[in-house]
């Protein structure tokens, strides 16, 4: 039983179905319709210590991260953020974690102009749970579920660095102090990607945040569009610390399968790809085209020698191993 | 340190101000403008196991009171709850526990028309953490901050029987075990008073839901709106099971200050009162007359001899013991 279908199982139908909300739980965030003219995105994910973030994070960056990865859901609906509310649980009262965790969260929090409206502090073992809201009046927004097939794929940056930033805790890499510096970096401060789909969201059909590893979030857009993927695992935008790292035979794997990128899927038709592509360059994040939408289900990986790849990792699931 | 100022020093202000912003961080709720016509109340509540409830809390109580909490703010504004996001950490997967907490919820969303439309689970020590949305269009909605000299002071239910509930765990009180578990009943299914505010708001100056104990919760409204308050603690509404177990010196101390009745405490201005007092009578809860706002600063108890009463204990707050 995986975190997905304790979703469906137990939690897919609670209340009575409601006409003003236009998408409900399942999608990476729910919208509303709260007036005529305006529909809000909402979206909610708990930061665990010990299972989200290892023991060791910094107050900073735990703030700064549980806001990002709320913010990066919003990019995926393509809403614009505006307002969080946040519970924070705590194991006991420690000004100078607060004042850091509060230091990180609010970093982000002008960056991407959002305003904290809400709050409430507990005690008990520390874990941080954050609401966002966001505008998605100006078009429908986007969904898991529009995929279409001759769709070209596009992901943005590169994949696989923050899960080599948390391997780099517990094993030796074949890295310098500054390199494994950079992939903890990318770890702890994800920039998720809401100005770039702002502004390219009208030429994208479908969407999907990449936290769980692009295997398992594309395969989320394929079921919910009911459409397939062939995808070239040598166009997946690796960096050069990534390569160094991972260049034996599974070397695609943890670019597949590592969560915690945060970065975007999308997929563009073949008629928008030049303008989406033009629209991409007043960005400093590249976008990398990795593989295109087919009508056959299922997801079909090749490598340089167009020959099937299969992944031996599998995504981060928090409930996987109850199964 | 309490979590009041915790609230304030850390969280206050983060991000940049906004127009949008009606009610920030620090009532029971905030309200934010979506459009011109439509306000939204906004609200979340994290409930731990060991510190909200008692680990030998039934999972469906569990489920039916982490929504009561937050539908109690909404009564606590005068908004109309709409929907919820549900975040939930579950040290392993219990199917048999989710499918109970499932039905709690389901069955409180149910009678009160709200809808789950976002969710997370992960796994954890157990916490749940729920975030409500409610319209708060049609007037300005219930604050803290509104109290005038002069208003009646009105709560709803009867005061401290959810503490007893909790006391009857761990401590022999003078009652039978059905009246114990009437009292069990009382803390583990609260019922928000939504319907009834939703009917009296036009006639109401100021609201706080009653989380924190009377004593501590109408200082808040004093302190929000700058006033003072007399309140004669006879008149404060007990039941027979409480009248029962508290008949000594301090026989008040528990219903001035337990927490957990999610019962509200209204100040009525002298003009409104009697339609106020009309329109509670639809309602089978009884609303009780507990005394007035004065402009003097501080709040005064007066026992039936009209003498001063002190509180012995003083509400629960989750950091006090930190400072």
């Amino acid at each position: 039983m995986s975190e997905f279908s304790l979703i469906d199982r137990f939690f897919s139908n609670i209340g009575k179905a409601k006409e003003d909300v236009i998408i409900d739980i399942g999608d990476d965030a729910a919208v509303v319709d709260v007036s005529q003219k305006k529909r809000l995105a909402i979206s909610v994910d708990t930061f665990v210590e010990g299972v989200h973030f290892p023991a060791q994070t910094r107050a900073y960056d735990i703030g700064w991260k549980s806001l990002a990865v709320n913010l990066s859901d919003m990019a995926a609906m393509g809403a614009k953020p505006l307002w969080v509310t946040l519970a924070i649980t705590l194991p006991k009262q420690d000004d100078e974690w607060l004042a850091e965790f509060s230091r990180g969260f609010n970093d982000l929090a002008i960056r991407f102009d959002v305003r904290l409206i809400g709050g409430d502090t507990t005690r008990g073992p520390l874990s941080v749970t954050v609401n966002i809201f966001g505008d998605s009046s100006e078009s429908s927004g986007l969904v898991r579920s529009a995929a279409k097939p001759g769709d070209k794929i596009y992901v943005s940056g590169f994949l696989g660095d923050a899960a080599l930033g948390l391997q780099s805790f517990s094993k030796q890499l074949p890295l310098t102090t500054t390199e494994q510096h950079g992939l903890q970096f990318k770890l702890n401060r994800p920039i998720p990607r809401v100005k770039e789909v702002l502004a390219l969201k009208s030429f994208i059909n479908s969407s999907i945040d990449i936290s769980d590893g692009l295997y398992a979030d594309l395969n989320h857009i394929l079921s919910a569009s009911g459409v397939g993927a062939l995808v070239y695992i040598n166009q997946i935008p690796v960096s050069r610390e990534y390569q160094w790292c991972c260049n034996g035979l599974q070397s695609y794997d943890v670019a597949l399968t590592g969560g915690d990128d945060y970065e975007l899927c999308v997929t563009v038709s073949a008629e928008k790809e030049a303008q989406f592509l033009d629209c991409t360059e007043q960005f400093e994040t590249p976008w990398s085209c990795i593989g295109e939408i087919k009508a056959e289900q299922g997801l079909l990986l090749l490598n340089a020698n167009y020959e099937e790849y299969r992944v031996a990792g599998h995504a981060y699931d928090h409930f996987l191993s109850d199964s």
